[in-house]
Protein backbone atom coordinates (compact mmCIF):
# COMPACT_ATOMS: atom_id res chain seq x y z
CA UNK A 1 0.00 0.00 0.00
CA UNK A 2 1.33 3.51 -0.43
CA UNK A 3 1.01 6.54 2.25
CA UNK A 4 1.73 9.93 1.96
CA UNK A 5 3.47 11.47 4.62
CA UNK A 6 3.00 15.38 5.41
CA UNK A 7 5.93 16.14 7.85
CA UNK A 8 6.89 20.08 9.27
CA UNK A 9 10.23 20.68 10.19
CA UNK A 10 10.53 24.10 12.64
CA UNK A 11 13.12 25.94 14.44
CA UNK A 12 12.84 25.31 18.18
CA UNK A 13 10.87 28.13 20.17
CA UNK A 14 13.93 28.68 22.24
CA UNK A 15 15.98 29.00 19.06
CA UNK A 16 16.32 32.32 17.55
CA UNK A 17 15.26 32.30 13.58
CA UNK A 18 16.82 35.07 11.76
CA UNK A 19 15.21 33.90 8.59
CA UNK A 20 11.75 34.40 10.05
CA UNK A 21 13.10 37.59 12.27
CA UNK A 22 13.89 38.69 8.35
CA UNK A 23 10.55 38.56 7.16
CA UNK A 24 9.00 39.89 10.03
CA UNK A 25 10.77 43.14 9.04
CA UNK A 26 10.06 43.03 5.61
CA UNK A 27 6.10 42.89 6.28
CA UNK A 28 5.99 46.60 8.18
CA UNK A 29 7.78 47.82 4.43
CA UNK A 30 5.00 45.79 2.71
CA UNK A 31 2.15 47.30 4.95
CA UNK A 32 1.86 44.19 6.60
CA UNK A 33 2.59 45.88 10.06
CA UNK A 34 0.17 43.50 11.90
CA UNK A 35 1.63 40.60 10.87
CA UNK A 36 4.14 39.34 13.86
CA UNK A 37 6.78 36.49 15.20
CA UNK A 38 6.78 34.86 11.87
CA UNK A 39 8.79 31.50 12.22
CA UNK A 40 10.17 29.83 9.07
CA UNK A 41 10.91 25.67 8.86
CA UNK A 42 10.66 23.11 6.14
CA UNK A 43 7.40 21.58 5.10
CA UNK A 44 8.04 17.93 3.38
CA UNK A 45 5.91 15.55 1.56
CA UNK A 46 6.67 11.92 1.06
CA UNK A 47 5.76 8.74 -0.76
CA UNK A 48 6.13 5.21 1.55
CA UNK A 49 5.47 2.02 0.33
CA UNK A 50 4.50 -0.03 3.43
CA UNK A 51 2.16 -2.57 4.37
CA UNK A 52 0.07 -0.68 6.89
CA UNK A 53 -0.42 2.91 8.04
CA UNK A 54 1.64 2.03 11.50
CA UNK A 55 4.79 0.92 9.47
CA UNK A 56 4.27 3.56 7.06
CA UNK A 57 4.90 6.13 10.14
CA UNK A 58 7.25 4.66 12.02
CA UNK A 59 9.05 4.80 8.52
CA UNK A 60 8.28 8.60 8.85
CA UNK A 61 9.60 8.63 12.24
CA UNK A 62 13.19 7.38 11.17
CA UNK A 63 13.36 9.31 8.19
CA UNK A 64 12.95 12.41 10.64
CA UNK A 65 15.31 11.58 13.24
CA UNK A 66 18.26 10.28 10.71
CA UNK A 67 17.94 12.47 8.14
CA UNK A 68 14.98 15.59 8.08
CA UNK A 69 15.33 17.25 11.17
CA UNK A 70 18.38 18.23 13.34
CA UNK A 71 16.71 17.68 16.93
CA UNK A 72 19.42 19.72 18.26
CA UNK A 73 17.67 22.58 16.97
CA UNK A 74 14.18 21.52 15.70
CA UNK A 75 11.41 19.69 16.06
CA UNK A 76 8.82 17.66 14.11
CA UNK A 77 5.40 16.82 13.24
CA UNK A 78 3.51 14.29 10.69
CA UNK A 79 0.87 12.90 9.33
CA UNK A 80 0.33 10.13 7.34
CA UNK A 81 -2.84 9.46 5.41
CA UNK A 82 -3.35 6.29 2.73
CA UNK A 83 -2.55 8.17 -0.83
CA UNK B 1 -8.14 39.34 18.07
CA UNK B 2 -5.12 37.44 17.52
CA UNK B 3 -4.93 34.63 15.11
CA UNK B 4 -2.28 32.21 13.87
CA UNK B 5 -1.59 31.00 10.38
CA UNK B 6 0.06 27.86 9.10
CA UNK B 7 1.43 28.15 5.43
CA UNK B 8 2.66 25.99 3.23
CA UNK B 9 4.88 26.95 0.36
CA UNK B 10 5.49 23.93 -1.88
CA UNK B 11 7.93 23.86 -5.35
CA UNK B 12 4.93 23.06 -7.99
CA UNK B 13 4.81 19.70 -9.57
CA UNK B 14 5.85 20.62 -13.09
CA UNK B 15 9.34 22.35 -11.46
CA UNK B 16 12.26 20.11 -10.33
CA UNK B 17 12.69 19.80 -6.83
CA UNK B 18 16.91 18.78 -6.85
CA UNK B 19 16.81 19.22 -3.03
CA UNK B 20 13.87 17.07 -2.32
CA UNK B 21 15.70 14.39 -5.11
CA UNK B 22 18.67 14.34 -3.28
CA UNK B 23 17.21 13.67 -0.27
CA UNK B 24 15.34 10.96 -1.73
CA UNK B 25 18.96 9.45 -2.68
CA UNK B 26 20.05 9.60 0.23
CA UNK B 27 16.75 7.63 2.18
CA UNK B 28 18.54 4.42 0.01
CA UNK B 29 21.54 4.76 1.97
CA UNK B 30 19.81 4.98 5.08
CA UNK B 31 17.75 1.92 5.02
CA UNK B 32 14.50 3.44 3.87
CA UNK B 33 14.18 2.38 0.32
CA UNK B 34 10.25 2.28 0.48
CA UNK B 35 10.65 6.15 0.93
CA UNK B 36 10.14 7.98 -2.85
CA UNK B 37 9.34 10.99 -4.19
CA UNK B 38 10.16 13.20 -1.36
CA UNK B 39 9.83 17.31 -1.79
CA UNK B 40 10.69 20.46 0.56
CA UNK B 41 9.19 23.30 0.97
CA UNK B 42 8.76 25.91 3.36
CA UNK B 43 6.55 25.89 6.83
CA UNK B 44 5.67 29.13 7.61
CA UNK B 45 3.69 30.01 10.72
CA UNK B 46 3.19 34.34 11.56
CA UNK B 47 0.53 35.90 13.70
CA UNK B 48 -1.81 38.04 13.05
CA UNK B 49 -3.35 40.83 14.67
CA UNK B 50 -7.18 41.30 13.06
CA UNK B 51 -10.62 42.50 13.69
CA UNK B 52 -11.84 39.01 12.45
CA UNK B 53 -10.62 35.86 10.66
CA UNK B 54 -11.60 37.30 6.86
CA UNK B 55 -9.64 39.91 7.76
CA UNK B 56 -6.89 37.72 8.63
CA UNK B 57 -6.77 35.33 5.76
CA UNK B 58 -6.88 38.08 3.69
CA UNK B 59 -4.07 39.71 5.50
CA UNK B 60 -2.43 36.12 5.03
CA UNK B 61 -2.70 35.71 1.29
CA UNK B 62 -1.73 39.06 0.90
CA UNK B 63 2.17 37.87 2.57
CA UNK B 64 2.01 34.89 0.43
CA UNK B 65 1.10 36.45 -2.40
CA UNK B 66 3.99 39.70 -2.06
CA UNK B 67 6.63 38.04 -0.19
CA UNK B 68 6.49 34.57 1.00
CA UNK B 69 5.99 32.74 -2.34
CA UNK B 70 7.57 33.18 -5.47
CA UNK B 71 4.38 32.01 -7.76
CA UNK B 72 6.21 31.02 -10.26
CA UNK B 73 7.98 28.45 -9.11
CA UNK B 74 5.71 27.72 -5.99
CA UNK B 75 1.83 27.09 -4.97
CA UNK B 76 1.02 28.15 -1.57
CA UNK B 77 -1.62 26.88 1.20
CA UNK B 78 -2.63 28.15 4.52
CA UNK B 79 -5.24 28.00 7.63
CA UNK B 80 -6.06 30.45 9.89
CA UNK B 81 -7.21 29.81 13.23
CA UNK B 82 -7.44 32.24 16.06
CA UNK B 83 -4.79 31.65 18.62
Amino acid sequence: MKFLAEIDVMPKKEILDPQGKAVTGSMKNLGLAEILNVRIGKHITLEIEAENEAIASAKTEEACKNLLANLIMESYTFKVIPA
